[in-house]
């Protein structure tokens, strides 16, 4: 019998509690013991008896937990980077192993808290805080720990990954795509963490420090959302062969590492195109491996379960077996990190511009002084006289991109840079 | 430093070597330790002498290995079940722990090595020995570990994914797509093992045995290859939006497991439509996580590498924190197996029909008699003087399909059954 508590009693630990009790049977034949849950943490007691607990297994601070010896796993569900941080201490210095559900705590003072474990001896597994059910966590520091990565590229946030998919599948705008969303449960009342890509950035950060093996923070990571996107832009990307996804990648650009969270042009034919709706996935490049592809379902309440509870597995085994605190940080290498004027991708431009002669060579000079060729170049008429370009560039780096289009604003007859996306930055290996 | 030897010279030894080297400071620093080939066992010493081994490293018997007791990880790359079967038990029984590639090893004679290896309390690791690199027996066993599948379905043999996606992207016939297969390295000169369905359906008897906790063998797997397929059925699933894959499915009907190898109907939009060439991936569905999908090269030296040593730094931090044996054989259920006429699906047909009056009729009858509701029909002349009729059945069982065909197989005026594929068997959940 292996005891643990739970702190928190939302959507994940209602999750948690229901599948522990629904897979008990298996779970105990698969690990070798029974697992109670001895303890909940509630901020009301209500939330608790709703789930099954009786009043003795309810707490309402963190003292008998972190007292109770028999108590080896504590599950950290509360979110918030404050008061769960000071739990996961507590439980820390206390001898316990923990396994969280935290993203933003984990992107944010994971140094510290893996540090604490380490001098415990201690295991911290989050393989909940990224891609939900979806075993990412455990194959890029286990399965796949062989190879040096050269790039990891993400579908992470399942809010936007509905909304773009319905506007494609169904035409909408942004706005009425959104507010499907909200009615079904895909978004949230203020969805900007997940429009604004930072939910998607914190992703990508806690996923490439441990890729790249060097820690690095949100703030590194470059980030557009989807607010801008048109339908418009949905459209002529099908035209084309692609569709819009917004991507979280990391990647490798001479020894350091370049993040950045962007809508982007993804080939119709490339898995990635093909995950759609609130499915998450990860495309991985490694050296010996090659390409990978883990897909699943990002969020949800007993997906991530799944997760946090194949993490209570581990160190149940760990505990049985012997070899807590085997996976530790693996943050060795300091490498630094690199600006978005360092990425080097093709580009999906659209300007509107003023239907006179001279227009399209003011254009392609723009990029040609900086550099930047191109591989297609498509005018239309506007109704109201103006015209539209289409363009698309061979591989160029961000750099001459801006700067090309900073050129182009300052020119009378530039009156928009409508859209501005990489494309194929997702390029399958050959 | 960790000692290990590898038995085996070919083309995975080659890559592990290889990899080994390469990527040795990384691999040094994420377990802590180096890890040193010790010994290598090879039929003709020249190929591990073009490996770069010396003469003291070299061993043309198991001796040395068994004997050494430094030698703490044995890597099992000779494939075959009889010499490798004999090597690997000796270096058990001499305290060793194993990492294995051999699929045939594991799908036929898996129990008695698992059995082996727990009363020895060592591991035996057989990441590679399905889908090459692509993590999928850890996930299965850890990550994923909380959940009960009901169905896991795979694209597990690169030759015939190729074959297939060649005949569909270039409109090749059978024979010019092994061929073209044969000449780029993606099929041997004796390919049966690969398009009869052999190799999928050992691999699903190993996953199946996973995911279900059952031992289960190639001899319940039910088999069909690609031999039969027509380019004329590729275009007309093309038509109607779906690909032809060959799927290695195991499904849980009424508590007993179904396992099977065959081409099948996908849906264009389905995940793993868009697994092409000699990639591999695996569906899995859990009662948790839902849908999950891992894709990635399913063969070749640096990728199954990649699982190679991915299974010996496991093993090593097994060495090193304590906790060999942990991840032992989890077959504690004894669910029976049965047979594909239990199959409930939606089906292809394809007769070849004199075209004349009451066939139709006749048609619709026999499959009505046994139950089988039609979800479409098509007839189209053909010309000469036949006709050719095209139905999708709504789900059925394979019995009531197969006893249809046979009665309508018996009628003068059904010539051929051309095709009999399931479809959507790959349905993705809601």
């Amino acid at each position: 019998m292996i005891d643990i508590a739970i702190l928190g009693c939302g959507t994940v630990a209602s999750g948690v509690c229901r599948l522990l009790k629904q897979n008990h049977e298996d779970i105990a034949k698969r690990i070798g013991q029974d697992i109670r849950i001895r303890y909940i943490l509630a901020r009301t007691p209500q939330k608790a008896q709703a789930l099954g607990f009786s009043d003795d297994q309810i707490c309402s601070d963190i003292g008998p937990i972190v007292a109770d010896p028999q108590i080896k796993i504590v599950v950290e569900l509360m979110g918030g980077t404050t008061t769960a941080f000071d739990s996961i201490c507590a439980c820390l210095r206390a001898g316990k192993h923990i396994v969280t559900a935290n993203k933003d705590l984990i992107a944010e003072r994971g140094r510290e808290l893996f540090e604490l474990a380490a001098k415990h001896g201690a295991d911290l597994c989050f393989e909940a805080s990224v891609g939900g059910g979806i075993p990412i966590i455990q194959p890029l520091k286990q399965s796949l720990s062989a190879n040096r990565f050269s790039e990891i590229i993400g579908i992470l946030n399942g809010t936007t990954n509905f909304i773009l998919t319905k506007m494609a599948a169904e035409g909408l705008s942004y706005d009425r795509a959104l507010a499907l969303a909200q009615e079904l449960g895909f978004a949230e009342a203020n969805p900007e963490s997940d429009v604004m890509g930072t939910d998607a950035a914190r992703k990508i950060a806690i996923l490439a420090s441990i890729a790249f093996n060097s820690r690095v923070a949100l703030s590194d990571v470059y980030k557009e959302g989807i607010t801008e996107i048109d339908d418009s832009d949905i459209a002529l990307a099908r035209r084309m062969g692609y569709v819009i996804k917004l991507l979280a990648v990391a990647r490798e650009v001479e020894g350091k590492v370049l993040m950045f969270v962007r809508p982007a042009f993804v080939a119709a034919a490339h898995p990635l195109a093909s995950v759609n709706d609130s499915f998450n996935a990860l495309f991985v490049h490694g050296d010996a491996v090659g390409d990978i592809m883990l897909y699943g379902r990002g969020a949800g309440s007993m997906p991530t379960a799944s997760a946090v509870v194949g993490d209570v597995m581990e160190v149940c085994r760990n505990l049985i077996h012997g070899g807590c605190g085997r996976m530790g940080c693996e943050c060795y290498a300091q490498r630094e990190v690199v600006g978005i004027d360092e990425l080097e991708s093709s580009f999906f431009v659209r300007l509107r511009v003023s239907d006179r002669p001279n227009v399209l060579a003011g254009v392609a000079r723009a990029f040609g002084e900086q550099g930047v060729s191109l591989s297609s170049l498509v005018q239309s008429p506007v109704r109201d006289g103006t015209a539209e370009l289409i363009l698309i560039t061979h591989p160029a780096r961000e750099r001459a991109l801006r700067n090309a289009l900073a050129e182009l604003m300052q020119k009378d007859y530039v009156s928009r840079i409508h859209t501005f996306m990489c494309l194929d930055v997702a390029d399958e290996e050959e």
